[in-house]
């Protein structure tokens, strides 16, 4: 594996540094903001769960596994931070080397333009790929680890291990809270104050080197779509993982203390780095691009291909790794499970997310009737051009959500939490290619920017722009992914979280469940009223800051002056760590209060409610900003008799098309991925926190 | 209470039929489509419910009253369908009564305002005021007179006479489908239809006579905000008294027979017309309006003035009606209420509707901050704007949510699902004063629109523009209302559907409930989708039609030929009629599909999901839209330095709040307030053949 990933990465020599120029500022001053976070957080979860049974350092009898003794309280506490800590760390890890692979690739990738779209293709590609292996294999390779390294003091007592490792997920998600929330206001503010000012007042090209933003947002697009998809997909795959060995280990995997069905989480996760890397050479060895048009096929066949050979995995897994019948809990009782069953639940998580993929792509992609049609409102202006992408948006998350439904269906009916646990690691099995065609995106956008900035031919830049536009539609699938995954993710944690907080029955006919339910669903629409506010405001104060430059600099206009990159880049560094505290307040804080104040009933329906409501809200704001985005890009291309008669550049309904882009750029970059954070941190907090609330919470309605 | 209305009805005198000239074609129409409507789902209600016991006319032994033998299923499926008939009949009747009041005072509003803005604005209060108590008063008036009739055939058995009554309130829901999706892409066709030919490309003012939309503009109006929310409000109230009776049948009211008891929910209705018949004169003779200035504090002091008075009466009831112990049926366990209880119940539904009323206005109207950063925002155009106008209606959702789960807290745990249907009926009891407020708007606006049309000076359009400026807010306070009540009211049924289809509990942590929570909160979602593209698309095919009439009559843009208004009326009379059958087919069919194939515990997912998100949705469309009208007349007004920096009309900022107020309409005036319909109409459906469900449902999963 390693060598592979060596092989990959030697592929994409040093190159350009031209985008880490205005990083070291941004470095440092997230450094400082993680480390703080980081600490306070852990002492946090040390405080709390420590204090579940008064800091006692006294062995107490297992809950699950009757008549047995497990450690006390204080040692969870003190590994769960441990673990907390090694999952932040990782993921943070796991953002910067992505970040770093995507910095060295776009240069690369300019360079093979110079010899053809198929060249430059499979560098982005492989690139995309060496992050996507990179994160999927180092979160696998550190939770095996912590787990063996855990398992010397544990021994025997798996419900103590496995709660500790929970502790893993809650980090690796805290900080996907800064790459996606952070990184969105940061990539959307710099990104809408280049484009106001420099497309719109000053008419230069995008990626134009007189633009004192252009820097920003070129850096803006690794923060966001490397860093925070990395980190989001890597705290859901490291929350699976968790939620479904916490439901093993007090199921009879556990009690019986069956080494290899234990580890079948991690176990499919391995077989799915390995059918990606067979997947990943049908684009980059087996078949060659050798036109535009054959890029985007070709990156849907990497999805196709991989969820047929990961079906064929899951299969031999499920038939050679588990007993062929155990029993499972399900909230207070037991059930009987074969191991077809966990078959179908694995395998239908995985199709559902192929399913997931498909529609969105059909959503937004600009081949098909949807997006043609937002484009053809655009003709009696910006308005109707808004009321028919924000339809398609709604209407785009009927399929998605009966695609979810039925998994969970399937998945719950035959292994209860378990079932879903499986089915979320399912769909995030082949996270590598999933994460090689996201990071694909940037790298070619980023590559763009670089033959603008550097002066290169025209011809290269078309290149670049064909393989960017493909980009667009996978990214948008990429986060389709991630939304589908997020949801079943949720659901397995809020599972092991009831379990874990000993709840019976989560029944919407109590007032306290429902009032957790409605606030629940409120809750999304609260936290995107917060990311897209910030994108507005520091959106804003960049255009001051472009718009003060081309007045105060002499001669940069003509290109005769060189502007002041960093200054644009400090801004959306202190926007995106400042406006980031109120949204991630709002995550941290309401599973704590909700816990503490009223108890894990109300937790539970607040849970509920924030994971039916949020999936809709970041499907649809995600699809409806992607149909923005190209349908301007399908006016702009002109490849049809339809679309000519639309455009060309600049005509009214292209104007009413960048407006509709403008307004998509905070919806599908922030507000809408960032509720994946919004719904998994929640849950996988309140799993975490959930022996402290069940000992200590509810302190509101014990008093009145 | 008839003689007052006669009163303020007589004060309304006959006037200009102007309005009435589209109505002909609309009328015959309409009365067709509701006719085939009405038929076809009373038989679907005849021939499920008699199917219930297999269309026996033997009686069956009571299911709560143990011991006694209650009338056949047959005969509670002939007066269910009798109960629909005449529910639906009021409301038809309501409506249309309705408007024929607002199209009388319309005109005379217009003629007052020659005299001076106090006058005009107690006339079309008093309009308003007549519509109120004709529809509040009609509504009791009917529910009263069915109930003593079914008693004669019904007797002693309260189970099966408080089962059909439920069809009443289905009856009086499925007409508000008409109402307010009908209703509301009738009148955004026209509006938008309108506004994108007149306004913007041939530059002639908003009513002009030439404009051959105009009419269909005005009859919109009437069309959209009286009957829609006549019938939607209307709906609720009569749902809300079904609910209440219901549970009330089958608890110790039902059982020991307490008839006073049992009539609590009909005393404070009538104790609220009471109260609003009070505060009525509050605005048009104690007080008295000298300047423009006033006309919104004194609207928003009816809101305080009924909502203190109600208080006082709701504790005179409690204490005089009610017996001073009883106990309640709570999903399968008995209850002990206090009578006391049940004047928190209703209270605090009462105060909570005042709560969401001042968080609407605060939010939409231009006088305070929300609004006024929205305007801002055009400074840097039109994206910017819809960024900030879509983050407030995220944001204004919070407020509401918190008032409606305490609400939801504090009747529940008092008198479980009782206690949330007085509270309903407590946000209701003040409908009256709430309907003249809203009803008002329309008619200002109407008035406006003659004064235009009729060539009346400057002196007097600005009058009744002042007028319908504070219409704008109170509309929005209307809509806030409608949808707080609403969620009440379908927490309430979905409570009463419980009871009736005999589930013990709603546990979120069983697949068949989950799925239908999931699929539930995606379905405003798929229904606002439907609603706007309608609009979108009717809207288009009125711009054609007016680009036609200019293009092809000769001297109509002189003044000298008069446009053909009728075919413009019959252009938003087809197209509502026609884009209203697949929202309408959803919100219809969602509950007879989930209910048969799915079952009853999947069917109270989908009703739970869909209220939690539904709730949202709709709240924050209305506001969005709210605001974004009230940021373009904010800059138009120019009443501040601030607002002057950004005018003044024509100006580029100004340009971006038209289009924000364009995307507005749809989702103000039809996608919003039409989710009120969606959550409740599925919640009483489900209501009335929950037995057959019981009975009959979940095929799909008996045969897999």
């Amino acid at each position: 594996m390693v060598l592979i990933i060596v092989r990959l990465l030697s592929s994409v020599p040093k190159s350009s540094m031209l985008f880490l120029l205005g990083q070291p500022h941004s470095c440092l001053l997230s450094t400082k903001y993680l480390s703080v976070f980081m600490c306070v957080f852990a002492a946090i979860i040390f405080l709390f769960l420590g204090s579940v049974k008064g800091f006692s350092t006294k062995s107490e009898p297992c809950t699950y596994n009757k008549g047995s003794l497990c450690k006390p309280a204080l040692a969870n506490a003190a590994f769960s931070t441990l673990a907390f800590l090694l999952g932040a760390l990782t993921s943070v890890l796991s953002g910067f080397l992505g970040m770093k692979i995507a910095t060295y690739a776009n240069a690369r990738t300019t360079l093979e333009a110079r010899k053809g779209v198929g060249k430059a293709f499979v560098t982005a590609f492989r690139s995309g790929a060496v992050m996507g292996f990179l994160l999927s294999a180092n979160g696998l390779l550190v939770l095996y680890i912590t787990i063996i390294l855990f398992k010397l003091y544990y021994g025997d007592d798996w419900e103590g291990l496995y709660e500790s490792i929970t502790g893993y997920g809650l980090g690796g998600s805290s900080m996907a809270l800064f790459g996606r929330v952070g990184g969105g206001i940061y990539t959307k503010a710099a990104d809408v104050g280049a484009d106001l000012v420099g497309k719109v007042e000053r008419n230069i090209p995008e990626d134009d080197p007189r633009n004192p933003a252009v820097i920003a947002d070129n850096v803006g697009d690794n923060v966001g779509d490397i860093a925070g998809m990395g980190s989001d997909l890597f705290g859901s795959y490291a929350e699976s993982s968790c939620a479904a060995l916490f439901v093993a280990s007090i199921s009879s995997f556990g009690i019986s203390h069956d080494y290899t069905a234990m580890s079948f989480p991690l176990i499919i996760s391995s077989v799915g780095i390995v059918v990606c890397l067979v997947t990943t050479l049908f684009a980059t060895d087996l078949f060659e691009i050798k036109d535009v048009s054959e890029i985007e096929p070709s990156l849907k066949r990497q999805l196709v291909v991989s969820t047929i050979l990961m079906t064929v995995g899951i299969a031999m897994v499920s038939f050679f790794a588990l007993p062929s019948e155990f029993t499972l809990f399900n909230f207070g009782t037991e059930k009987a499970v074969k191991n077809w069953h966990l078959f179908f639940c694995v395998s239908i998580g995985l199709w559902a997310g192929l399913v997931i993929g498909y529609t969105t792509e059909y959503y937004t992609s600009n081949a098909y009737s949807p997006v043609q049609d937002v484009a053809d409102s655009c003709k009696t202006g910006a308005a109707t051009n808004v009321i028919f992408g924000l339809a398609l948006g709604y209407k785009s998350v009927i399929i998605p959500i009966f695609a979810i439904a039925i998994a969970i269906y399937v998945s719950f009916s035959l292994a209860a939490m378990y079932g879903i646990a499986v089915a979320a690691l399912g769909m995030l099995s082949t996270i590598a290619t999933g994460l090689a065609i996201d990071a694909y995106g940037p790298i070619s956008d980023n590559a763009g920017g670089i033959a603008e900035m550097a002066g290169m031919s025209h011809k290269i830049r078309e290149r670049t722009d064909a393989l960017d536009a493909a980009g667009n539609t996978t990214a948008a699938i990429g986060k389709g992914f991630a939304i589908g995954s997020a949801a079943l993710v949720s659901l397995a944690l809020f599972g092991a979280f009831v379990s874990r907080a000993g709840i019976k029955t989560v029944d919407v006919l109590t007032p306290k469940v429902f009032i957790g339910l409605i606030v629940g669903a409120m809750l999304p629409y609260w936290f995107s009223a917060m990311t897209m506010k910030s994108v507005g405001s520091a959106a804003l104060k960049m255009v001051e800051e472009v718009r003060r430059q081309f007045n105060t600099i002499p001669g940069l206009m003509e290109g005769r002056a060189k502007p002041d990159y960093a200054n644009c880049v400090k801004i959306s560094t202190d926007a995106s760590l400042r406006e980031m505290i109120p949204p991630g307040a709002l995550v941290m804080l309401t599973p704590l209060i909700a816990g503490t104040l009223f108890g894990v009933e109300t937790l539970a329906g607040v849970l509920a409610g924030s994971l039916v409501s949020g999936v809709q809200v970041a499907i649809s704001a995600s699809n409806t900003g992607g149909a923005w985005d190209n349908a301007k890009k399908y006016i702009e291309a002109g490849a049809s008799e339809h679309a000519k008669t639309l455009g060309p550049k600049g005509s009214d309904a292209h104007k009413a098309a960048v407006i509709g882009d403008t307004i998509g750029d905070p919806l599908k970059d922030t507000s809408g991925p960032s509720l994946n954070i919004l719904i998994k941190l929640m849950a996988v907090e309140s799993l975490v926190f959930a022996p402290f609330f069940a000992a200590h919470g509810g302190l509101l309605f014990k008093y009145l």
